[in-house]
């Protein structure tokens, strides 16, 4: 499914959605085939409700061709089928920044399959309210900055223009909050839409908000969860990546759920996040199409 | 786990629940090795929060002895430690009504279940509000009661008077609402306090009330889940009892959705309604307490 | 994913399989697209070591076209390619034979299945060497037959001859073993070949052969599966369609291994089929590819 | 279910097994409630093939009562009833060593749940044939020892002697195999007899033996697992304690296969440890019992 080891050199992704009808893959397939490229993944889909076609490619491009020309080919048939689409080199790593509070298991998590090499991405800083996670960010050879967030309004403001500044500055495409315990300003939000990702410790839309473990606890469900999510202005509103599940019993006590929700967190987060990466993920109507 | 198919001769569940403190577990055994009965399965747990001692055993009484005797043996035991308790015989079935509306999928793998031996109570009549399923029904040899529920007030009233009439002449232990898509009024929920079963087509406490299987599709989530839980005044409130969930993807469309969360509700209801034929189940301030 | 319910008028299946190159999608799209069908779902493969490209295609044909005509037309299409293939209408419901030897909760999983529409198929007979399910089978309105199978090699042939006879008398497409406790003679084996879909009750390659259960209680695992797989001359060894499993616990008796264990084998053995059914798996090499 | 972080002052785990007959609870239970102590979890099991009794019992002491006292009135209790038995404090973390080749991330992962307080035990050693992971051991504050194995039988030997030593030296209760890709001697498993755990990356019995992840790939299963044993001198062939899966498809390559599976690695490593730091696991018959 992922390509996280297949030789990268010329491939690309393609993306694109557009209003559905009959032709659309031959005329895209097309004009691969007339670059002489090959398509090495190919994945679609229809949305009946709204008529919406949907696709990623997965395409070695021939010898001697290149991004640009390919890109500046398609933008004409693209055109012609009203299509709004993205090439993506699987060659350039997207840049990633990490926003942690005090918690550190996602984190840790996320550094270590980064240097073990399963996730392609570049992480080029982790920002926190908090200093405690410092040591491990720097050792990892990644920078950390320490942002405090006020519990004041102005200084919340000021303290996000900073953060969105740093971001600025590090050029990035993807800011993971890995449990970051502060709620975005919807500017914030806004700013870059469909690339915050956030890692909520419920089985959304169960127990949204604070504190979802002592929820969970308190209702006495069998399962806890986790869910990997796009941010938008709506708190835990946003689209939906990946979620998953652990068995949880009575004699676990709250400790016990936190530590076991933990995995859960870890193996979501990691995997909406690689499905990013990878260009897996297209969202219509705040809901997400996962191409894998 | 269950002892669905270990002899029952003389076997007995004995489950209590008093303020915890120190020599509890030791009164209770020792009164059983007085007997001579033999522990052949034992449970316990703490409320850490309230401080209540829970417990459940297996006992196989010694010969000559019988159920009356160990009774009354016991209740001084009980007495001394302020315990709540019931004794229960592995041989004698629990007498069970299963309610329905149209959809049959969880009565028919409930009937089949028992057929095949794998539930250990007796199912001794069937409700429904339609009549689409009596020929499935009767077929297996259970009598079926059709009693419509009006839509007015006074109407439904007087039906679940019927029914209460109908499941007090069966002389039933339990009630199973297999998708029984009619709300219990108050006094009938009150009326069989922690014996009435529902299988609720979420994973609670997502997606309470109507339809939510279309409100999971409408979210966008990437599991949809069933819950078996006690039925409480508190539409889909009551304690839970089991739950699990199944993966959907994108271009699972509505019907998919249906079709692989029937899976989910056939099997979380039969392991919910087992653990509680087996006496497996405790309530404790809207939560269980699941001894397997 | 499925499209057991989406309406199926014109809707064509069309699998093919050939030698990877580029341009092969767009060959195949462009006749799709000239004869003004719609592609309602795409899925492809490569194998990249022996570099063969698998390809899905479920069109919506264009009004007026017909099946005749789609073929016909794809034929010089396909020869170009080199292409292995073939299509089949949704419309048309594959023939399903069902074998079964005493164990019946296989047989009456599909039987409800297939009553309540999940199940896009006819069942057109049970064959077994037993008759102890009969009843189950005749109320369901689906004819039975009772072949017994002798122990003696030229008795076991002749009843696997008959057995051959009535599957061809009812021109069946697929041949399911639901728990049919016998080995198949390798001619009859090879007659059917990726058509005769068996349900064993491990997570192949554990536990090959007789009371796979028993094995598995032995040797103390904590999961036990069930794997569906195509039948070959191999025993057990066939390309696997599907297999899941089930938490059992070191208090788990033997029994209620099985009782565990029936359930994995009910849905594992329904997806596998219904996968079938939809011509979503294609073999390549003892493995199964699969389309959804 | 775990205790990691209830308070552990006075905490013992009293684990014990006899021949089944009655009037075992009661006499465990009378000497632990004669000395004030109280039961804060119990867990028993019978095993009905060999009549043996097993039980772990989690006490609390009464204040002024000490371990030893506890342990040497207990002797005669056990010498009654003829238990071998054990008594554990909760409080005295065991020291555990892990041995590693050149794939670390199930060291990683175990080095991060010690840090974060989610693993009850003090990693006292690395002991590695290869030099690749001693920066990540050394920077979290854990000694790294470089044992090469060589190939030929008397420098294997000799250099397991070493390790024989070293883990003498730091006194340690457990050994873990965290991917340590070397077979041990015999002697050297016998010398921890169920001491030692390893993490085999397959579902056992499947893939016994080389590169499992290869052997899942070529076979076509559809879910790939990992297994953590107790070692013993048969290769992959000790008694489990905890095995999980995780679903594979037939376009995950085999790099994928093997990051899919890691997950399930550390897991399930890390499960299986916390299982026996704990005290919960028994071995009988190549078997675990496993209290939560």
């Amino acid at each position: 499914m992922s390509n996280v080891t297949r030789r990268r050199e010329e491939v690309f992704r393609l993306i694109g959605s557009c209003a559905d009808r009959p032709g659309i893959v031959a005329k895209v397939a097309c004009y691969i085939a007339a670059r002489g490229a090959n398509i090495i993944e190919a994945g679609q889909h229809q949305d009946h409700e709204s008529g919406v076609f949907f696709m990623r490619y997965e395409v070695m491009l021939a010898e001697g061709d290149s991004e640009e020309k390919f890109r500046a080919g398609f933008i004409a048939v693209a055109e012609e089928l009203g299509m709004e689409w993205w090439l993506s080199s699987a060659l350039r790593k997207k840049r990633v920044a990490v926003m942690v509070s005090r918690h550190g298991h996602c984190l840790a998590d996320l550094l270590h399959r980064w240097k073990f090499g399963d996730l392609p991405c570049d992480i080029v800083c982790v920002i926190s309210n908090h200093t405690s996670l410092r040591e491990l960010v720097e050792w990892n050879g990644v920078v950390f900055h320490h942002v405090p967030v006020p519990t004041d309004t102005p200084g919340r403001e000021c303290a996000f223009q900073q953060i969105s500044r740093l971001l600025e500055e590090a050029d990035v495409d993807v800011v993971v909050l890995a449990r970051y315990m502060q709620i975005l300003p919807g500017w914030f939000c806004e700013k870059w839409p469909n690339r915050i990702i956030n890692i909520h410790h419920s089985f959304l839309p169960s127990f949204v908000g604070a504190n979802p473990y002592r929820q969970a606890a308190e209702r006495g469900v069998k399962l806890v969860g986790a869910t990997c999510h796009y941010v938008t202005a709506v708190l835990d509103g946003g689209p939906i990546i990946e979620q998953d599940v652990v068995r949880v019993r009575h004699n676990d006590c709250f400790t016990d759920i936190v530590r076991l929700g933990k995995d859960v967190e870890k193996s979501v987060l990691s995997r909406g996040l690689l499905y990013h990466l990878e260009d897996r993920v297209v969202v219509h109507r705040n809901k997400t199409i996962l191409f894998y």
